[in-house]
């Protein structure tokens, strides 16, 4: 199965304010093109071939904008939009050979929905449709593996239609007859006569854009699902991400992952200078920085523009501010010779804490946390890290805080040392 | 092709010191026994099935060894070792299908010479034979892709026979006549008579084993044959390589490489403590560990026993030894708190080397050194630093040191950002 027919033909009746100069299947939603993440999505997946069934005003902006993805394609003209879906499926018939992907331009799914999705046969039923509208959404009636009913304001029902089909051939028997026999045919009626089979996927993110609302709801989940949180710690979990992902939600169409990333490390170089002249505020702008640290990754995975760099970039930079921000701290405290080696140990100690986890990754090519699952649970992530700095700045405690991080970070070090070599064969 | 053919039941007479009680292809050399290197390369080049020749003295040991390998294989026991290796292969003719390789159970080969040999056809012959007795060596004429003529005393030869052949059955025809005709039979006459192909594979370790000279010799090519140093700097290449290299050639069969890991480690370790007291004696010492450093990874590579825990190990390891020396300077130099920033940005700055380039790793599954290639000529990698440190310390100059060490390892870490970002595209 190596292509996918994407119908973008429709006339978007509800989306008069959004879609005067913007076909729907090119509305950004989290800062990508609908169109963008599918074709990508299924492009990442082995999908090689992409048909796009298009109306007359839709035509030139999607055609130059596929164009630019590097994909194959071909472009279907579909001259009577008003004879609904069904007419733009069977235009595609001479486009495929043996199995396809059909798919809607109008619709959005994650990556774990296609996965799931391109394993299952016939429509791709959600039982939950937990992020759509589920009023407006299409109602399925499947039984013993086949679609018994299908449309809008079915009262028995045990799904919805997530506008995702995997379809062969045959298919286009029935559009044609449909065709040939009515004005219009929706992709509903040929779907009921051929009585395709139906494949259940639950729970996984995909939606249909109709409305403006539509857009927005389906940003906070793009968002929202961006969070990967394997090396989260407590402080993170409960308290960093709900901040960033505020902000990400709010700022994801606005801003580039890497300018978060600069932004993130400037407020926390900022906090060092601060904590020079006052612990107490530095540390409230240490972990100010700490909250918003989550942004760039949240919205470089919701707009599908994680890059390597970004990730290497925002590692490099999260030390150098935790570098300066514990330098600001001895500057401050004036240590004694004798205190030094704490604080010594102190500053060392934080970086080698990721020094241990990456190195892992270096090592490995894997996750240090998705392999040795016990380094979730050992304390002394950068989370509570700087969330213990701040309150001991708060407080004043700035010795206390010293000894406190040598001992934690660099036992926790060799903890991470012992564990991966007990994990050393499971690799 | 998935068989592989090893002749092991010569008579090993030259080795009788050796051998009494070990078959000549379970004698180790550096540290791993000759089959084991054979066939573990072999294996991971995609040979599933090793057919083994053995006599009657060597089939109990050979056979113990090998079932202990993982490997799936047939013993094929020739009664006759005083018929010669012509006969041990006519043997092995019902062990085969179509394209086979063999070679011999006293030959060392290295993973590229392997490589290479795999591509190639019939007699594997080198034209230069750097790595072994050249004179005792078996000489070849190859002449328009084909054997000409084979023998220890060719005066008019092109290249020496490797012990490493890609056949196919049609050899056994010849190998049954000769059989037939002859009380003896070599392989070399087989080859003549079959006038088989030749492919020349020059330059790359390989060395048959017949003389406990012969190993000796074999032991130091492949401990040379060892260094990876894509990360080495000047130092490290000019100096402690050489070092490293002395040492491991001697300990290679007597040291683990993890065992070497702690050793220099401890060897840092104690360095750091003679810094507090005398930053001299402390640097030669330190200096020291850093030209023992190569050790672990050498035997390790060596002797086939290179394990990603290793590495990691190793680096951790680097980390501590890096910051307890230069925290006992910082301890014996007893800063102002004016100086205290450039001993707190010295020490950060050398460990954000390491992350730096190792952090890559983590990010790309790719080594720095290999991508960014101008990582290379950048000063400030370890070898160069303790180099340095050792002379600031004899001269005890220890705060230009620091004033140095900071400023050059912070600005090595901002170019290696540069280069990274740079060549983003390129992985």
């Amino acid at each position: 199965m190596d292509t996918a027919v994407i119908l973008c033909a429709g006339l978007a009746k509800r989306m008069q304010g959004y879609t005067q100069y913007l076909p729907k299947p090119l509305i950004r939603v989290a800062g990508r093109e609908i169109l963008y993440r599918t074709i990508k999505l299924l492009d990442s997946k082995g999908i090689s071939k992409f048909v796009l069934v298009v109306n007359e005003h839709n035509r030139e902006p999607i055609e130059n904008f596929v164009r630019r993805l590097g994909i194959s394609y071909e472009i279907v003209l579909n001259e009577h939009p008003e004879k609904e879906n069904g007419y733009s499926l069977y235009l595609a018939r001479n486009h495929v050979n043996g199995r396809f992907v059909l798919t809607m331009g109008d619709h959005l799914y994650s990556e774990e929905f296609i996965e799931e999705a391109l394993k299952g046969e016939g429509l791709i039923v959600d039982e939950l449709a937990l992020y759509t509208d589920r009023k407006e959404a299409t109602k399925v009636l499947c039984k013993e593996g086949k679609i018994e009913k299908i449309g809008k304001d079915l009262k028995n029902f045990n799904g919805y239609d997530t506008g995702f089909f995997i379809l062969d051939e045959s298919v286009f028997e029935t559009a044609e007859r449909l065709v040939k026999e009515r004005e219009k045919v929706t992709l509903s009626e040929i779907v009921k006569e051929a009585h395709i089979k139906c494949t259940p996927v639950s729970g996984k993110f995909w939606t249909d854009v109709d409305t403006p609302e539509d857009i927005e709801r389906a940003k906070k989940a793009l968002v929202r699902a961006s969070v990967k949180g394997t090396g989260d710690g407590f402080i993170s979990r409960h308290l960093n991400r709900k901040v960033s992902l505020w902000f990400s939600e709010r700022l994801v169409d606005k801003l580039t992952p890497n300018r978060a990333t600069w932004l993130t490390f400037f407020i926390g170089v900022f906090s060092a200078l601060v904590a020079l002249l006052s612990p107490a505020l530095g540390g409230l702008l240490y972990q100010l920085s700490s909250m918003l640290d989550g942004i760039d990754g949240e919205i470089a995975r919701a707009s599908m523009r994680t890059t390597r760099f970004g990730g290497y970039l925002d590692s490099v930079l999260d030390r150098y501010t935790d570098f300066l921000f514990l330098s600001s701290l001895a500057l401050w405290l004036k240590p004694s010779q004798e205190f030094l080696p704490w604080v010594l140990l102190a500053i060392f100690g934080s970086l080698m804490v990721s020094y241990s986890t990456e190195r892992f990754r270096g090592a490995y090519c894997e996750d240090a946390y998705g392999v040795v699952k016990e380094l979730r649970w050992l304390p002394g992530k950068r989370d509570e890290r700087i969330f213990f700095i701040m309150l001991f700045c708060l407080f004043g405690w700035i010795k206390a805080l010293f000894i406190l991080l040598a001992l934690v970070t660099n036992v926790r070090v060799i903890l991470t040392l012992w564990l991966v070599w007990k994990h050393r064969g499971s690799v």
